[in-house]
């Protein structure tokens, strides 16, 4: 590799952000010369080889005209995809053990929100009443896992270590120990009929947008719990609404929205039966996210090999 | 043991609720004869020599002329000891693996409530706000545990399990694997300054009574929160609405109160900071309860021997 080689950092991220980011990944790739596109001359821009992005607008990495790969600091990419038509550099999408764990931990944390009844002792407390929900045992409650990539993995082992019942599904059929793993479309119906709580990380592809979809959700036991972690467009908002207004949904906690922010006027901050959540359910941690980066980055100059990346007809 | 012992169920219960003990109890106990006071002719009372009691009438138990012994079907005796005063048959307390397994679940449950930010995210939705809390890694943050006893040394390695920092305060030395385990007033005032998440799981005794007041609430860290599962008067009501006014507690999560049920005039319902639940973190659950209180009965009935009573001077 040549030494004129650089790195560009290309967000939409805040100048704080993007200068903690450039510090961590500076320290963890000294032998690099790595600045954001903010700071770059055309000429240094002729020098990247590899850009390192979150969020970036599409114009800016066609303003790269020697990029040979692309690393995002997102695990999930499928804006990026769509937002870059025709684009041939390969992406890598962050895979941080440090990000399926604090995914895995959302995932029970919420399930605890949901089979503890908070939802329902914060409407007693407000109305001032004493009301006792019935207890179950975590060993009565299933907990049905949409997507079993690696932060349906790592949240179906933590759940279950917590005694619940866990059930999972993916597209292609795949195998979890101890974990009855379903697929295809028959696999959707058991899963979504026996859970108790139905938590949603799958990727948005076309095959998963819309999946839960009036006819879906009507296949969930009545008053079943529903966490969307994975994004909004897999939920058919509508037909959430309706089902919780009858009732088949019991709650429904979502972290993730069509359009994020979700708008101050969306009639999903006040329906009764949904949590809003501002997309905190996987935080990408800097200091790991930077280690992960890095490797990947050491390993390519060294071996000219690539981590696996996105196949953009999948779209993850 | 003469054929004509009976066992007499002693409850202020709901008809029902006595009903459903009655059930699972005679099922568990095939060989004994066991009714509700209720329904007891005094020649029965006469026979009784065990009384299986929940939250009793006393007057009910000194109607029992030849009692040996009671067994509570609850894990806090306390106001059971209180309002028997010079009473001598030996009181055993129900000690449920599965209340354990319930009580540290609830235990991780809200720890996870306070640690993943559920009462501000609550807020934020209420004002349709989209604001991320900052995250930082369970292993950053340190829960204290109040009490390590069965309930406290389970919910200590429960959340340890979880990757947070634990640690422990009981009034005697205890020592439990991974956890730094405090006690004496140096022991506790050290806990509550290292601690980001209190946990209460003292039993109440003269000793613990008002033990959270205005000075030991202000060597907590700022901010920190606190969850109360032992017994309301452990904590100083007063001195923690002035410590979350101040900022000094940031939220306390309290299932146990001074008067239960909380009267609906009571200003805690609508204080700012704090979480009301009614007494549900610790569920007994009545399956196994009945095969615990019957296993200790059988033993008795084969051996004389009674399970470890309640020290009557201690409180516990």
């Amino acid at each position: 590799m040549s030494a004129s080689h650089q790195i560009a950092l290309v967000t939409r991220l805040s100048d704080e952000a993007e200068a903690e980011w450039l510090t961590l990944l500076r320290a963890a790739l000294p032998a690099e010369t790595i600045q954001s596109l903010r700071a770059m001359s055309q000429d240094d821009r002729a020098d990247v080889d590899i850009a390192i992005v979150a969020n970036p607008d599409p114009k800016d990495l066609s303003d790269l005209p020697n990029l040979v790969w692309v690393h995002s600091l997102w695990a999930g990419v499928e804006r990026l995809v769509a937002e870059l038509p025709g684009f041939t550099p390969p992406i890598v999408r962050l895979v941080d053990p440090q990000l399926a764990r604090n995914m895995s931990e959302a995932a029970l944390a919420w399930t605890y929100y949901l089979f503890r009844d908070m939802p329902a002792y914060a409407r007693h407390q407000s109305a001032r009443e004493w009301v006792q929900e019935p207890y179950r045992s975590a060993s009565s409650v299933t907990v049905g896992l949409l997507g079993l990539g690696e932060l349906g993995a790592a949240s179906a082992a933590r759940i279950q270590a917590q005694d619940f019942n866990v059930i999972g599904w993916s597209r292609s059929p795949k195998s979890l120990p101890g974990i009855d793993c379903l697929s295809g479309d028959d696999g959707l119906e058991d899963l979504l009929s026996r859970s108790d709580i139905v938590i949603c990380l799958l990727p948005l592809t076309p095959q998963t947008r819309g999946l839960l979809n009036a006819t879906t959700l009507g296949r969930m036991k009545t008053g079943a719990g529903l966490i969307n972690f994975a994004r909004g467009p897999i939920v058919d908002t509508e037909a959430l609404i309706k089902a919780l207004a009858s009732g088949q949904v019991g709650h429904a906690v979502l972290d993730v929205f069509d359009q994020e922010p979700l708008p101050a006027e969306s009639p999903l901050w006040d329906t009764p039966g949904i949590t809003v959540l501002p997309h905190i359910s996987g935080p990408t941690d800097p200091e790991t996210g930077a280690q992960v980066v890095a490797g990947n980055i050491i390993r390519f100059r060294q071996t000219g090999e690539l981590p696996e990346s996105v196949n953009l007809t999948r779209g993850y």
